[in-house]
């Protein structure tokens, strides 16, 4: 059986709505708009993505807190620069009770001017760095745009903030760095795909020095940005007055950082391995890792037992398996049940096989149908586990890639564009204005640049919109 | 060394603030009235007690899940019992950006309203109950009484809540005895000591059938409600319309349930356990089971080389371990500091201990010093874990049956209450008049009585306000 994947490309947004509602892991016909309710299924796949995310990063210092969700007013508006960005999109709560608060409190849209008026309390001295701390919560943003599930939402139910502190700049861009190795080693687990990109000034994050973000790219052909991580220099430190006493006696401000991710990771996690028969994932995250299919005519008991003994046999490996015994549906009907929620292994016992002392295994990224001994399954669920992660990242790599061009020339980058072709670079003289015109130009985002000067030099190619000498390839797309 | 409960036990609300701030714990500094933030020991320990419950749902059969935190008005206002006693405390989003919100949004204070929303789209027939499911999520109480941390907020951040729905009555009663199962092996894990009781007519959740409560005593005396579990009959599936199709064809309106916990587990256990030196906690969930302190004179090269060995021999068999070989204090100051932080046990080694080949070890609970050969500290670790444990659970319980009288007279009633004796238990008609007039000449509160007849059974006796026939002996407690 050959996968496809024709709606899955063709028809993305309905293909993605229709997946994750029919497989039961989310539903957004929840009655406030841009929300959504995370279903068993989901919230266990989301729960092992973010195993991986706490793993990796209480491997590298960081210490999980949990921070109130209100924001005082009086505090989210100290940074000028961050409250001008996020002004539009807060949710304020005015009344408690039948009383009106005398002062307005902030669904936080983030974290950050929360998190500086603790480090005042918590930070004195160079011993007391540097912090490096996370929190997976609820952030709150207005959206005044279409909103689509886990994609663009008014509750961000999953989002994951770390916040640092340090000395000195030096040591502040280092741990931008180390964030950075720690996104990629998440999402290459993940088998997601990406591009990182320092954003043009224009669209760091309100109140950053700089913003780093990664990006990869829905079957649409429109990017999604997965994760960014924002050097904050000391322009939170200052205005909250966020400093330390040095070795020699002198109060310095605290350099910070901070980076995140949120649930569109796992929206781009079904979104980038999906077909049209449903969810695909990774088995290091699959909630459901096997299901057993007894396949019965009259009386089943000996293939249910063997069933249960294949089931008892997986338990005890840790997998996290089902034995779908109803007898009020087909074989075939649970096929399409399961492969639509993503099971990357399924386990068929029939009479032949129970004949034979073989088991009949169809994995879920192939669709492809292969015999084995019984006593074989172990080992083969194993090995295939490796495999399966192993193809995903090859073709999503692969797909990925392939949408990743470069060109020369606005008109062709902007049908490039128009096509759904993904990323366009385009050489770019790295003007502000210039930029602006780009994205107006293409009517497209740019991205920003590869933070690694060997893929972004551009030295010797002319900007695109002014023909003058271009600095860097930059990155465009049209983006969610 | 004798352990100390003077503070604790005279002056229990300023050494708990105390206690929760300076193990750096919890901060309830953040500028928002009855909210606080997790600090990162805190959170270990908030991590481990939910573990537990998850472990202890998942194991009978409840899926996780995760909805909005927003509520839209109309929703809430369904169930007009509900409403009724949460209006007072609801926390309402008015505006988004700058514009008002055509509908009030409230911070859910509870989930059930936004629960059975959901349930009337997942629930169809027979075959697809029971449903189980619950949440760890942020609630929102607007409280008008003085906040307390951990134990009167307005942001309840760690509100565990199941929600059931069943076919008929019985099933829906078996449930709530399940669920009554569930919280006594929870709490007994965590070896705080508890009573259930039945919570009078009056003092029932808002739109619950009847609603059944766990209670401990805090050192001050006062109750401290820790769980509760509430039958909902068909209060909120008829308002709701959540009906489900029999096998024979006819709509039935699902019965529910919920039950739920809060940070106030958190709160109990650190109280019920601590002394003077601070936290005190089993070693199942402390975030630091053992501290290792060299204690150096000159140089201690071989001191530490030892406890490095013993720090990583500890990691490999899995505990929480910290190896202090901080320079700049002493070893007199890390011991105060992480009997503060209640580590169950701290191991010492000095040069006497590297000649004799021994460590000296050191119990958090009685604070009892031994020397033990160095090649026995594994095992000697994993029988005290048990006796820690053993020991803090008969300490706890012997405490909380001294707090716990029985009266047959109001004035005597009243006197213990004010001496601050926790529980007293009084026969009582069963009336709702003199349960009012009870509480109110012993200005104290009703908790209601036992659930087992065994223990609340009162035939024979007087009730204590009218003088008529006694029913129950029910339970008055000043109260949190």
């Amino acid at each position: 059986m050959k996968v496809k994947r024709e709606q899955w490309e063709t028809n993305f947004s309905e293909w993605f709505r229709n997946v994750i509602s029919r497989s039961e892991y989310y539903d957004y016909r929840y009655p406030v708009k841009g929300t959504g309710v995370w279903r068993p299924l989901g919230m266990r796949l989301r729960r092992n993505i973010l195993n991986i995310m706490r793993r990796l990063l209480e491997d590298t210092g960081h210490d999980e807190v949990l921070f109130p969700t209100l924001i005082p007013e009086t505090l989210i508006r100290r940074e000028s620069e961050h409250i001008k960005k996020f002004e539009e999109e807060i949710f304020w709560v005015t009344r408690g009770g039948k009383e009106s608060l005398t002062s307005r409190l902030a669904l936080r849209p983030t974290s950050e001017t929360a998190i500086m008026e603790m480090f005042r309390l918590w930070i004195h001295a160079h011993t007391d760095l540097p912090v490096k701390i996370y929190q997976v919560v609820s952030v709150f943003r207005c959206e005044t745009k279409a909103t689509a599930p886990l994609i663009r939402v008014r509750e961000i139910s999953t989002f994951k903030e770390a916040h640092t502190a340090h000395k000195t700049r030096e040591e502040a861009e280092q741990q931008v760095k180390d964030a950075i190795k720690i996104y990629k080693k998440f999402f290459d687990d993940l088998c997601i795909p990406y591009l990182i990109s320092l954003r043009p000034e224009w669209d760091k994050f309100a109140g950053a020095v700089y913003t780093i973000a990664f990006d990869t790219i829905l079957p649409d052909g429109k990017t999604l940005q997965i994760g960014t991580v924002h050097y904050l220099g000391t322009n939170f430190s200052q205005v909250f007055e966020v400093t330390y006493l040095t070795p020699e006696g002198k109060h310095e401000y605290v350099h910070t950082t901070s980076y995140g991710i949120s649930e569109r990771v796992v929206a781009a996690i079904i979104s980038v391995h999906g077909d049209d028969h449903g969810i695909v994932l990774p088995p290091n995250v699959a909630p459901i890792q096997v299901v057993i299919i007894p396949i019965i005519y009259g009386d089943g008991e000996e293939i249910l037992k063997a069933c249960r003994d294949i089931y008892e046999k997986m338990k005890k490996k840790g997998y996290s398996v089902v034995l779908d015994d109803r007898s009020d549906i087909t074989p075939g009907e649970k096929y399409y049940y399961w492969e639509l929620r993503g099971v990357p292994l399924r386990i068929e016992v029939g009479p032949r096989d129970l004949k034979e002392d073989t088991v009949t295994i169809v994995k879920r990224d192939t669709l492809e149908r292969t015999t084995i001994p019984k006593n074989e399954i172990t080992v083969f669920i194993e090995t295939e586990f490796e495999n399966i992660k192993r193809r995903l990242k090859e073709r999503a790599w692969k797909w990925f890639n392939s949408r990743v061009t470069r060109s020369r020339n606005i008109s062709d980058a902007t049908r490039l564009l128009d096509e759904k072709k993904g990323i366009v670079e385009v050489p770019w003289c790295g003007g502000k204005k210039c930029g602006l015109q780009i994205e107006e130009r293409t009517n497209s985002n740019i991205l920003g640049y590869d933070i690694d000067p060997n893929l972004s030099d551009a030295t010797g190619e002319k900007c695109v919109n002014c023909g003058g000498e271009a600095k860097y390839w930059t990155r465009v797309s049209k983006r969610y």
